[in-house]
């Protein structure tokens, strides 16, 4: 589906590679869990190698390979390059261990809030496809871990992008969670905070995504399955969530 | 000296963190030594992963994100992004083992021969310094390890850059390795290929860079130290080697 006629951002994670790399080094990654019940990795100097690592060195030059040997003139950036995403800093999160709340402090994650327009306008006008991934690059210049999807979001709004493909492991929007056939084929725009119940781990972070793009101007999002042939292909026509 | 007036590209390696990084990962580096007797790496499949992820991930981010914070607008790349630099492979190698000479197969390695100057130039118009690194890209799209000093200098020469400033752990090009008062300051760019005797080790490397440089057309090439402060200024203030 990446012709060379249409304009096309890619925005990846890599949180599979990042781990087994995590525990090779022997850092694995601490999962926390915020109030609201959204699960993400504490972010701290050694993790932030590994991401850097892990998400801007091997995955997003062996995905930008890939594309140029397809006839794709991909270019990989991550958030950091030309301060390309520019984060909040939340140095000190609230999480939930248990019952109780805690507060951990010197955390190195951030909400991304401004994309450098200007260098991915540069990239697109030449043809070119920016690969972009974590982390981002806080307004006090600090390197933060950020979430991909909420980036992911910010970039389409900004480059006033109408449609959004969000790939993952699993055939889309799921009713029951790990039941593949409580696909939710559907969603309209106005709704989509109510089917944030049926969100379970990782997919609460791709609903409150899909929600902010939806807030700035992105149109038409689709939920699809990564793991299958032409992915991108197949979440356009509908095989998986298609919220608009 | 990284005014904003001048246009600057940086090409970095990272071959200390590289080789820390491999050891912990249990990916130990092989050095093999070619028959004229310069040594580099031998990169295979596993290799090149942790050279993706020091060179192109940890550390060039880490520099790009030192210099944002200094005001520079820094945007790394790797020779794979955009097929920045395209390599000839070297599939096979001839290596020296003691007396004898050795075939190496399925090396990844290459030397780079094309540099994509339409990329840099788009950024460099628009006030980016770009700041690139291995591995390269091979013309049948793979991704090889690539001897950073011949990049450099075509990189250099591409863009006709006049001025190359080349850094390293010592004051400059040493008459007798380890004696740091050996310094060589001045070497005419006709008089290069008598000094190819004193070169030791990583230095071979650096004077075949400075004279491919030259044959590219770079007029003025600075050897210096990157271990003390404003190294950039004091090479070209002469405290290193002068080559021209």
């Amino acid at each position: 589906v990446l012709t060379k006629k249409e304009k096309v951002v890619i925005v990846h994670g890599a949180s599979v590679v990042r781990d087994e790399m995590a525990e090779k080094l022997g850092r694995k990654m601490q999962t926390i869990t915020s109030p609201s019940g959204i699960t993400s990795v504490f972010t701290n100097e050694k993790a932030i190698e590994v991401m850097l690592m892990v998400y801007a060195g091997l995955v997003n030059k062996q995905i930008v390979a890939t594309l140029l040997a397809q006839g794709v003139k991909a270019v990989g950036l991550s958030g950091v390059d030309g301060k390309l995403w520019q984060a909040r800093w939340k140095k000190d999160l609230y999480v939930k261990e248990g019952s109780k709340v805690k507060l951990l402090r010197n955390s190195l994650t951030g909400r991304v809030e401004k994309v450098n327009k200007e260098l991915l306008m540069l990239l697109l006008k030449k043809s070119y496809t920016p690969v972009l991934c974590p982390p981002a690059l806080s307004w006090e210049n600090k390197i933060v871990n950020t979430d991909n999807d909420w980036a992911a979001a910010v970039v389409a709004g900004t480059l006033k992008i109408r449609k959004m493909v969000v790939l993952f492991e699993a055939p889309g929007f799921l009713r029951e969670v790990s039941v593949e056939t409580s696909l939710i084929p559907k969603i309209k725009r106005e709704e989509l905070s109510e089917f944030m119940q049926y969100a379970a781990g990782r997919m609460k972070k791709k609903v409150l995504g899909a929600k902010k793009a939806l807030e700035m101007g992105v149109e038409e999002i689709y939920f699809g399955d990564g793991r299958i042939e032409n992915p991108v292909t197949r979440a356009l026509g509908g095989k998986g969530t298609v919220i608009k």
